[in-house]
């Protein structure tokens, strides 16, 4: 969606209006029934809570900072891991509601709840732990590891721990049939916009047809071009999974998120049709080198039968799709960047050449999408 | 949806910031498939067509301004009818498809699109004709007529006409079986939020409990006390309808409209069932007194079997419903104003009072709705 100022358009060098910001994205997360999903997500709640309790030493008496508090759920579980003083930070009216909950779980002494964003708020003190759920779909939609940089960089000592310490972006060669509705609902659109143009010059005497072009374009980026939530069956996947991204929570830069390059090969591992790419992502809780957890944990959310999560992975569709075999190889240029309009959602460049297993390399193809 | 400053409340005393409120308004106007769904509505642009087209004189060698042009063809139509200058004032980048229509039309010489906001926006001269289709959902919804006064006081000649030139909004008692459905909803997301609370203390020694009542005001505010779409059958209308608010565009003012206040008498014509309220809107093409319309044309969204709208109707649910029988009389109280949050939507008070055919009154009720 465009806007007619640069305001929404945020980054480091342009900041993004706090109102619209709050239109775009923050105002979905002041929804109780939108915190409930996430707090229903098991494998979620259970990552954060296994990180925290079976690593007590990093809470023990020890000051925390929640980014981003929501219902202020990892703010409490830290004070009942034995945390000195906790600090909740949350940009919504949420806020009200966190300060409710930690109330009635006795916690008010330990927890204090500021309303704000990280970028504006100050803190007494620096911490010793920075706990946050902050990742996206495909981990870096909404940029909200922005704030966690923000916050790290203004309130962590330099013994402090960050909580993920680490995350990392997948992506895997997929069949789906998703394609193939999608490709249905562009063209039935098509059919209807063409009886459109006839009915509208023949009964208003307007001829409409110039605006076929920019109506096919945005279907087609609608349809076609928009990465889709799915939760991928582990049989989907046809080939190797490739790491598209490391982040170090402890070091990352906005810089180094910014835009996310990279080249990586894909193997086939059965004949069929490669109708897409899976985007997923995983974070660690390792803690640091000098003071390292004392389980680490992982959070994945990874294709899985059992283990799926409310992030699902992101599909990225080729068409039309191509029949691969197994041994074939791909090797796939990634470019993801912040869309212009709105830098919390992004626009992906994906070229992608097949070389099958006889050696033939095939023409490569180039693709855009956009996750929204 | 709440925000964190009042930039997004609009309003005369309070000027909506330009970028908030084009992520929660304008930008669904920028995309083709919107103005498609509007210009596939067979009965608004037979509406406008006649009444452009059986009232030439009103438009031949004249000036006209579109207020939100969109894809210009309000603005094409006038120029068709012998305007000799039509401009066209469109605030999204929609203006740039009109450009294009109306030059693939070859009125380049008659109508200049201008892109901006009508409140910004200058022109080189005042008009003969306003004409715009600025009407929302239940009429009011989406404010846009504050634009069309704002163009009539500032551009408008002492001898201009409005396109059109009345509104009125009505109400009747209707039956539907979508109450029962939305009840169902709410309570089943009430069910699952009890279990979550207990899920969530039994397996993450959270005590949720403390936000049950915020949740379930949430819940009931989005299941049962936000207006829904509807395209009603006329069977489904129990009784007689009522004009709740008539608008002459000539000289409305926005402090007329802002606040919708009324009382009056809706009638029971068969025994049934009470299930809520149907609001819609109608508006006439009459010119003015002076300069009257040739052929006065009637665009109407009341329920309808044949000639539905993609306006539809609002409906307003009553929980529970209540029985009602022919000869029964309804009192009807009934305040409309604009949410501080958000001035483009509406909330809704609602009084209520039967007095059965036998003469005897009823306890009366009192409901709040959300237009969203």
């Amino acid at each position: 969606m465009g806007t007619s100022a640069n305001a929404a358009a945020g980054g480091r060098g342009n900041p993004v209006d706090k109102g619209v910001d709050y239109a775009q994205y923050f105002c979905t997360y002041a929804f109780l029934y939108h915190q409930k999903e996430m707090l229903s997500d098991r494998v979620r709640m259970d990552a954060y809570f296994n990180a925290i309790f079976e690593n007590k030493h990093h809470f023990n008496g020890k000051t925390v900072l929640d980014v981003g508090t929501g219902s202020g759920i990892l703010a409490i579980w830290s004070a009942q891991a034995g945390a000195r003083k906790v600090y909740a930070v949350e940009a919504t009216k949420m806020s009200e509601h966190a300060r409710s909950l930690v109330r009635a779980n006795n916690l008010q002494n330990i927890v204090e709840v500021i309303e704000g964003s990280m970028e504006e708020i100050t803190l007494p003190e620096k911490v010793d732990v920075i706990i946050s759920e902050w990742m996206g779909y495909f981990l870096l939609r909404e940029s909200m590891f922005d704030s966690v940089i923000c916050a790290r960089d203004r309130w962590l000592k330099p013994t402090g721990v960050m909580y993920p310490s680490h995350a990392r972006m997948w992506m895997a060669p997929i069949r789906t049939g998703i394609g193939d509705h999608k490709m249905g609902d562009y063209q039935s659109a098509m059919d209807d916009w063409h009886n459109f143009v006839d009915e509208t010059k023949t009964y208003y005497g307007v001829d409409m047809s110039t605006l076929t072009k920019p109506f096919s374009e945005e279907q087609r980026k609608y349809y076609l071009q928009t990465s889709l939530w799915s939760n991928l069956h582990p049989h989907q996947v046809i080939g190797t999974a490739a790491i598209i991204k490391e982040i170090d929570c402890l070091t990352a830069t906005v810089n180094d998120i910014e835009k996310v390059r990279s080249k990586f090969s894909l193997s086939i591992t059965m004949d069929n049709m490669l109708c897409g790419f899976g985007g997923w992502f995983d974070v660690h809780f390792r803690g640091r080198g000098e003071d390292p957890a004392e389980q680490e944990i992982e959070l994945t959310t990874a294709p899985s039968v059992d283990c799926g999560t409310h992030w699902g992975q992101q599909v990225f569709l080729l068409h039309p799709p191509t029949h691969v075999n197994e041994g074939d190889n791909l090797t796939i240029s990634f470019l993801m960047s912040r869309s212009k309009e709105n830098h919390r959602l992004m626009e992906v460049e994906l070229g992608c050449e097949i070389q099958q297993h006889s050696g033939k390399l095939l023409a490569p193809s180039k693709h855009k999408y956009y996750i929204e």
